[in-house]
Parts: C-alpha cells; sequence; structure tokens
C-alpha cells in the first residue's frame, strides 16, 4: 500500500526544493579531518562525543553511507575524505549541493563562527539562489553599544530588523531557548533595565557582548514578534533540540503561547525549527493556529531513523501544508547532502505509507517547496 | 503474527460498543457545509483552519475515505455532502449511526452551543440508548447567583451533582484543562473568596458568567472529585490536547497527582479523556492506579495514523482492562461514524499486534464495552 | 533487510551480559504465589492492580509466554507456579539465571524490603558473579543519628560511599526522584538546616527516619556527585517511571543539568535508569555529554512492545557507546529472565533494524556488556 518511493523521489525532483533553515559553508580551502566530519553530525561542544561516540551514532553511519553513494566510493571516513581533500574545493562543493536538487537557500549567517563565507562571498561562489535570514541576538548585541537604555535599544533592534527586511531578507531568527528559555512571559521593566545596563557597561569596557536570560530575551523576542507582523515576514523559533547550551526542559515550543494568543500577535507567522522531542506539540500549534509552521531539520539526518518516525508523528496533526523543509546544514556540503538525502527519504516513508499515491505526490511537493514559497512570499 | 482484522472486527460486532463519551448531534433541519465537516475534524477556532489546511490533514482525508465507504458514494466532500443534504435528516442520522455498533452513548450536554439537541430531544430522536454525564462547570456557573459566597457555591455545586445522579446522570466531567490548568495545588481560600466576589458580581449585573482560573477551577475540582467518590461515579477529566483554549503545557494527566495520592479520594475513579500526546503519561497512572481509566478519543480519529501509534504505544504499560472507547464526536452523525470506525480500526491493529488472537480478542470487547459497564456500573 | 535475529541472538551469547542494575533475590525457601509473581511485573503499590489487572498487560501475557517458553510448560500461572514451586530453590533459581546468560550482576542491595538475601548470602546462593552499588540515601538514613549537623552528615556520607567503594563497589545509586525531585536546585542551606534537625529529633526519638524533600535529598545528590567523581565510579540515577511513592512529572533527566553543566563535577559519570516515557530526552543528554549513559530497564519488560519501541526511538540520538543492558529484576528469578529474554529481543528489533549486520552484531555486544565494562571499570 506504501507509494513506490522512486516514483516520488523522481517526481519530487522536478521541482527543486526551498531549504528553508540553512547556514553557510566554512571558507575554503581547507583539508577536511575525521574528526570535523563527525563534529558536524552530532550538536555536543565537548570534542570527546566526535573523538569516541559519533561513530556509534545511526544518525552517523547512515550519513556515510549516504556519502559513500553520492560519491561513488566506501562508506567510509578515509575514502570520503580522500576523495574530497583531493578534489577542487569550488567544483567539489558545487557538484554535491546540485546533488540535493536544492532551487533556493535561505541562510543564517549567525553561526559559522569566524571562517564562514560572507553572505557577498557565499552568493559569488555558491551556484544555488540564496535568500538571508537574519539572527535576531546578533543584530541586537550589534547595537548595545550605540544605545543607552532599554527603549531606544529595542528601537534600534527593529529598526535594524527593518532595514535588513528592505536590504532583501525573508525572515528573523530567534535562538531564545539558547540564550534564556521558552517559557515566554511579561517582561518586567526593571530586570530588563538592569540587565541592559550591565550589557551596557561591558559595551564601554569593550567586552564581548552577549544577550542572555529571560529578561532581555523574552523582551527581544516580543519586539521582534511585533516588527517582523508588521513587515509580514516569518519569525523562525529555535525550538527543542540544539547544543547543551540550551536547557532542553525549558525549550518546548508550547512556552510561545502568549505570541500566540495575545491579539497584538494576529497575523505574526511562526516558523518552528527542529522541534523534536517536541515534534507532537509543535504539530499540535501548526494544527490549531493558522500561522504556524514547522520543520523536523536536525532530527533529520542526526536522530537517524527516529527522525523519519517523528515525521510520521508530525503529520499526525500537523497539516502537509504546514510542513517545512529544512538541513539546518552548515559548513560543509556533505551535511547537506546527508541532510537533504535523509528529509526526502523520511517524506517518502512519512507520506507514502499517510496518503494515496496521488496525495503523497502533492504533499511532498507543498512540503519540499510551495509552504516555503507561501510562507517566505518568495514568488512576490 | 497479527490477527486478521476481518475475524476481530467482524466479532467484535456482536455486541455494541459503549461511546463513553461524545456530545449531542445539531438540531435539524439543517444543511451541512463543507466548511462546516471540515471544522468537525479540527480543534481549531480560527476559520482558516478549516478553509485552508484540514484538506492537508491524514486524519480528514482518512475521514472522507471513511464516509465515501460508507455513504457509497466517492470520497469527496461535495459528494458527501450532496447525498447527506438530500436525505431525510433522521433518517439519516440513525442509519449513519447504526453503522457505528453503538449500544450506548454517554452524552456530555455542555459543548452543543445553542443548535444542539436538548436531552429530552435527543434520546427522542436518536435511536441509541443514551445516558448523560453532567459537566461540573457548567452546574457551577448556573450556581453563582444564587450563592453567596465559596463554600455555599461549593456546597450548592455538589447538591446539584446529586442531583443529576439520582436523575440518571452516570457520571461527572470536568474541563479543568480549559478554565485554569490541571498542576493541582491545594486551593487558596483567599484568592478563592476574591475570585468568587468578582464572579457575583458578574452575575448580580446579569453579565455571562464564566467559571476560569486555578482558585475557582481547583477548588470545583477538588469537591466534585470528593462528591463522585461518595455517589460513586466516575469524573472525567478532560486531559492532553482540545482547542487553543487551552494551554496544553498545562493538561498533563500528572498534574492529578493529588487526587490520585490524597487518602481522602480514596476509591475515587478517573477516566482521563484524550490524553494525547500525554498518553504514555496516563498509561503508567493506569498502570499504577487501581481507579484510574484513560481513552484516546480525539486523537483517534484526528491524529491520523498517529492515532493508533499513540493507541499502541498506550498498550505499553495501561492494561487493556483499563482503556475505554469513545469518539468524543458531536454535532454530525458523520463524525460518529469516522470515529467509531478509526478507534475500531485502530485496535485491530495495536491489539492484533500485541496478542494472541483469543486475547486480542478478548481485550477489544473490554475496551468497546465490558470496561466501560465496569466502571458507570450500566449493569447495575 | 532487518538482520536475522537467530544470527545476532546466537552471537551475543558467546560473552555474557552485564547486567548493571539489578536487586537480590528473595531468601529461600517459600511459595510464590499467582500474586507475587504478577506483583513483581507491576509498578503499583495497591494490591488490586495485580488482582484485577495485570493480567490484563501486554507485559505480563509476554512474560507467561517466555517463562512457559523456558520452562518447558504451558504459559499459565498455574503451570510455572506448579513446577517452580515443587522445584529445589537453589537449583532453580541458578538454572533460571544462567538462561539470562549474565556474566555479572550489579546488584542494588536497597530495596528488597526483610526478605531478600544479605550480599554475603547472595554472593553465596547465586552462581553468577556478583558486585554491589551502593544506594545514597539508605547509607545517608543510617548516618543521621550519629552526626550533630547538615555538614557532618553529608561528610559522614561522603566517607561511607568512600569506603564502600574501597570495600569493592562499583558505584552509587540515588532515588532522589522517589524522596524529592529530579529538577536539581541550589540547596537552600536554611532549609537544609531545618530538615535536618527534624531528621535528628526522630533519631533521637528512635523513630524510622526517611530521607525525603528537596533540601535534603539534593544536598545528598550534590554531595554524592562530588564524591562519585573523586572516586570515579559512575552515579546511577532512578529516572523516568517507577512506582506511585513518585511524581512522574518530576522525573525527567533533564532536570540533571546542573550536575552536566557546572565544572566542579566534569568527569562525572551518570547512569541514567529507566528513562520511560523521558528516554528521548535522555538519549539526547547521551548524545551531547561524553559522561552521561541510559538504560531502558523496567520499560523493558514492563511496557511490553513499546519497551522495543522507546529503545528505537532512543538510538535515534543516544550512542550505542552510550547505552547500558538491566534488568532491574528483583526477588524472582523469573523476573531476570523475563527482563534478560525481553531486552535482547528489543536489542535484536531496534539494532537489527537500524544498523547492517556487522554493525548490530558489534552494537549489541556493546550494549549487553562492554559499555558497563568501560564505564564501571569492570576489568580493571
Amino acid at each position: 500500500m506504501p507509494t513506490d518511493p522512486v516514483v516520488l523521489l523522481h517526481a519530487w525532483e522536478q521541482e527543486p526544493a526551498v531549504d528553508h533553515h540553512c547556514h553557510p559553508l566554512r571558507r575554503w580551502p581547507f583539508q577536511l579531518t575525521a574528526l570535523e566530519l563527525r563534529a558536524a553530525f552530532t550538536e555536543a561542544i565537548d570534542r570527546r562525543i566526535p573523538q569516541e561516540h559519533v561513530l556509534q551514532t545511526a544518525g552517523y553511519r547512515a550519513a556515510l553511507r549516504r556519502l559513500g553513494d553520492a560519491l561513488g566510493c566506501e562508506p567510509t571516513e578515509a575514502a570520503i575524505l580522500d576523495l574530497r581533500n583531493r578534489a577542487e574545493p569550488a567544483e567539489f562543493a558545487n557538484r554535491i549541493l546540485q546533488r540535493t536538487n536544492t532551487g533556493l537557500l535561505l541562510l543564517d549567517y549567525g553561526f559559522s563562527g569566524g571562517d564562514g563565507f560572507s553572505p557577498h562571498e557565499h552568493a559569488r561562489v555558491v551556484r544555488v539562489p540564496q535568500r538571508e535570514i537574519v539572527r535576531l541576538e546578533t543584530v541586537a548585541e550589534r547595537l548595545v553599544a550605540g544605545t543607552s537604555d532599554p527603549r531606544e535599544w529595542l528601537a534600534a533592534v527593529r529598526g535594524a530588523l527593518r532595514s535588513a527586511v528592505q536590504a532583501g531578507a525573508v525572515g528573523v531568527k530567534t535562538i531564545c531557548a539558547y540564550r534564556a528559555d521558552l517559557r515566554l512571559r511579561p517582561v518586567d521593566t526593571d530586570q530588563l533595565g538592569v540587565a541592559f545596563t550591565m550589557l551596557r557597561h561591558k559595551a564601554e569596557r569593550q567586552e564581548p557582548i552577549r544577550v542572555t536570560g529571560a529578561a532581555l530575551c523574552h523582551a527581544l523576542l516580543f519586539e521582534a514578534a511585533a516588527e517582523c507582523r508588521e513587515l509580514r515576514v516569518p519569525l523562525q523559533v529555535h525550538c527543542g533540540f540544539g547544543d547543551p547550551d540550551e536547557d532542553l526542559a525549558e525549550a518546548s515550543p508550547l512556552g510561545l503561547r502568549p505570541l500566540l494568543q495575545d491579539k497584538q500577535y494576529a497575523g505574526l507567522r511562526l516558523a518552528l525549527l527542529h522541534c523534536y522531542p517536541y515534534h507532537r506539540e509543535a504539530a499540535y500549534l501548526c494544527a490549531v493556529y493558522p500561522d504556524v509552521y514547522m520543520d523536523l531539520s536536525l532530527a533529520i539526518p542526526m536522530a537517524g531513523d527516529d527522525g523519519a518516525q517523528a515525521l510520521k508523528e508530525a503529520l499526525g496533526l500537523c497539516p502537509f501544508s504546514k510542513l517545512l523543509y529544512a538541513t539546518d546544514a552548515a559548513r560543509y556540503p556533505e551535511v547537506y547532502l546527508v541532510a537533504a538525502a535523509a528529509h526526502r527519504e523520511a517524506l517518502v516513508i512519512a507520506l507514502g505509507e499517510l496518503f494515496d499515491p496521488a496525495t503523497a505526490l502533492d504533499a511532498g511537493r507543498q512540503v519540499l517547496a510551495a509552504n516555503a514559497k507561501r510562507l517566505y512570499r518568495l514568488d512576490g
């Protein structure tokens, strides 16, 4: 009864996908090490995880298998690294990206550390059309030094988001789950004042600025939500698992309820990123709020087969018109390839089991491209 | 190894089911629209969900398929609506309900809005035996005007529950999760006094009364629990997902722990309704507390295949002597039919995989009728 | 594509398993009753659950089937009990334990009530090598009488843990989830003082001492964590479901975050026990923290097929180098047998589906023995 996977995959190839959430490539040339490759397939910060445990995950084993298939070599780190490190970097990257069958990358530049391509470079070296997603917290940190109180700061942040969108950004992203938590509550203006003053002092001493804590981060999130609503661009919210900087217990999308129930945010479109293991909760939000969308990136491919299982669970309540495709890939073309292949395969499994062939075909097209085009107004 | 579905379904048909949680039909005649049909298969309040997204859910697609099968028409909204809107309403409703193979409906009249049949009418027009479940919050709202302080009010509520049961109601239902939350904590009598005074003022000004907030709703729930224990009738508790009036983050049945651990409620029987996505948690409660029961209505049929998956997960810890069958259907006979068919199919899948044929057969009979008969003392 | 179960099971038999978490047998001779057998397969305290509901669980049905297979009798309580009650107890116990193919038992003696074998007796009558896990709260309760303030008490507890490890214990176990909760927060020294004084008074009146509440239990847990780190032994933490003394809502392993993020505990190895239904959360912790390990005992075998499903879900994020094998069995050899068989079967299903045959084989060996040997330094 499940639809033939080959038929679905082939049909879906006719229209390139929109990868609505990913990150820039690392600036080449460089020689990729096994440890770096492994580190790209874990959210761990501690290097002992790639050293001792990543090879023992279902996700990484599948990644090596997919890479071996795609590159035409043994599915081993040695063979894959040897092949890629001898290749011409730009040719290799573009060849690999081409295999992901992506028509548009929506890029968040807030993550790449110091050695990623700049937006200008990335657009030049990567032959896939690209648009930018502006990261809220990065913008906000840059603006502390030039403002003297929270009100001024928040206004400057809104202005900067507006400028970014006018300059072509198609959405805003928040990592509030990393910097504070997602249990949104009304902003305490006293605490906000104190927290901002401390940030200001750091700025004056030219120390690095890091926006953290509920007072600052929730205030920022509420302002960004209001601004995104006015600008009519979606707000991407990191939900669910990520690296251990975040307390997963505080990262359920259900905590976003104030944004969903408060009439002042009516019309704001939210894209819930990752979601796992809160994907059934995220699916519920998609089912009852017209402007909520979700993806299962990161769990696909990192959680191995449980990523596909989570996709099936999410498609219980989540309409397929609300599900988005993303790789959350960064730095190495290999990661885009693996995530893309795993995501398409998970869609084949989930949609092929849940729907008749014609519906599965249509649903996949929506998830892979049409939903994102509508959400981000990419055709307009 | 799974038991033949046809064998199970056929055997289960010999004894009609007890639908332990459902709502009355809409008063006919009326012409059903596609939007109304879709709205019956989502918990969304915003009309954009049925307008734009319900057709894109696995649950609604399956619903159309089941309706097409049952009515002998194309599985499309147009064909289904055409057929039903040309039919004689009473004949149509009873014919469809008969196909659900239900022997008894336990009806909650608190939900139907203004256009549902009254209990008296419903008993007359629907040819399935019926009993009533009295909704706690509706009773309580009615009694505010006639009482002068919380103690008097709570006593009046208990008296009204007693009268309702004496008049034939077989259980009490609470929607505390909608009006407050399910994280039960000791009642703060000061807050209760303040909240009740505000309600009283509304009553005096003849404004609509709505019991909300933890002070009022938890006090009510504790009193209802004590009364149900004395009356020896079950207390149905809405848990897990529902419409967005409710904060899903606060709707886990684990929050009912005070009712389960406090000796003064010993013997109180609880029926946890819906439960999804907290069904593993609900199953745990069923596994360790002798008087806790659960169902997976609402998720079956709304969560599509994930409703059946949730049933399998719940049957991990939940004894099949604790699982109940319900449609949570309301307003349109079509909803009863779809929910009943989906629920029976989910039972076939779950029980057929978990047990040998004889046990699966017996387990299904318990879930479909025997457990509810015992819990609600329907034979006594 | 799944690997042949027979091949996997046979290969895994070559190297006996390490059961890293179990409890001692009941002192024989005794005649086992059906109610006692059932009670061993539920976490319920109320006897009505074994009386009325355990027979209706998938887990117990499977247990009877496995016991019938192993003993060569009908899979009924009567046949199983008849056979075992006529056998010579020591011969029976050792014969049954031998079938579990266990090379080492790590025993927690804190649970067996009054009628379990003492460590000395157990080592003599059971012909499987054994090591001890020392239970924190039991040690702590014993030391209240001899100390005069919290500081002295906590120091005495650390001293006792050190002595236990020097005497051969290979780890420490905490049941903080039962006695308080796992939402760890900084210890309030005032509350700790008050709580300890109350304990002291009980000790002086020679009343039974029970360490409960966050002030005492979290303080103990932090001290034990520091001591385990110094002693280089793992700290086992009961997480997830257990008997209803525990509030499951407060038993997620995510609450252990302070132990994982605070640099002063760097290097502390944690073994998360049971975890269900928080196994995806536990798997996440295993995926990002190098020193976190987990098992799914208790869910396997009690949650029936959902135990195997949970194992597959956990193996999404959890490296197979972090997963441990345990029965959590106690009192009756039958429980060890059933848990061992169910656990191996669950591993066959999960690993066989997730990995190629060679990897599945290797992964199973790691889970069954090698991971525990490394974690508990059993070869050193």
